[in-house]
């Protein structure tokens, strides 16, 4: 059994006392861009269930033109209206400079990426530029509540960036 | 009170009763890319505790460029090993063509996107384009088990596409 087969029972079981269909257009009107760590269960520190709010995750929680075309769908065709960004205590991309992970890939994969990391230093800084990028992005009409967040991954607790 | 203040005072009560610290390295060495869509509830619907994979979302759930760099990360600095790709039906992406979608911003913003809105009509196609995607991708070291999924929206199961 691979870890994948493990998920794959377990959503058997999740199918099984399934509560029904919930809402395709988020209830909550909120777009949530978040970091991928394991360590962050989105919809379990956000006390929400299903049919809320989109939940966009990435290596850093970035908003990067991806995040931004996610973004752009969320507003425009489905309806929301607020966005949420959260970086978190202890990230990985605080742990290696660009160059480093780079030189790291090249060393496994012979291949250099021609992509930006994203790795930062500072997070509040990280958060703040992220709030200006959905801020000053084009595409989007819903900019008045962007707010930015570092979860604490050792309290549970989200502190606000301002 | 915003969606967003109410998001933040539900916080407090997961902080009110956390758990303690968990794994910032995946504990079961799986990296997800699901869609954004609200109706998915990741870590409910694989079973998943904190600290067991790592999670990437985006509008389709698609493996663009950033989010290979999100599995790059993933494995090259967090040990993870396997990749589950999941879409779902009744996807949004569905519902209109790159075309529809750009006309439709430019209506609301008067800027035309210039990245791929990245809409799709077949589901199952588009699992296994992002199967290849993500096997085809240079900066991997670890493709051997990569499989993906559409997620049922209205049952809560998923269906593997092979």
């Amino acid at each position: 059994m691979s870890a994948t087969d493990d998920l794959i029972a377990n959503n058997q079981r999740y199918a099984a006392s399934f509560a029904g269909p919930a809402s395709g257009l988020p209830t909550r009107r909120v777009a949530v861009v978040a970091c991928m760590d394991a360590r962050m269960n989105v919809y379990a520190l956000l006390g929400l269930a299903e049919g809320e709010v989109h939940v966009i995750r990435n290596a850093g929680g970035l908003v990067t033109e991806d995040a931004l075309r996610s973004l752009t769908i969320s507003q425009h065709e489905l309806g929301t209206t607020e966005v949420v960004l959260i970086h978190h205590t202890r990230c990985g991309m605080q742990t290696f400079t660009d160059g480093q992970f780079k030189t790291s890939v090249y060393a496994k994969t012979g291949r250099l990426p021609s992509w930006e990391t994203g790795a930062f230093s500072n997070v509040d800084t990280d958060v703040r530029e992220c709030i200006a990028r959905v801020k000053d992005c084009e595409f989007l009409h819903r900019t008045e509540s962007v707010r930015g967040f570092v979860y604490d991954v050792d309290t549970g607790a989200l502190r606000e960036v301002r």
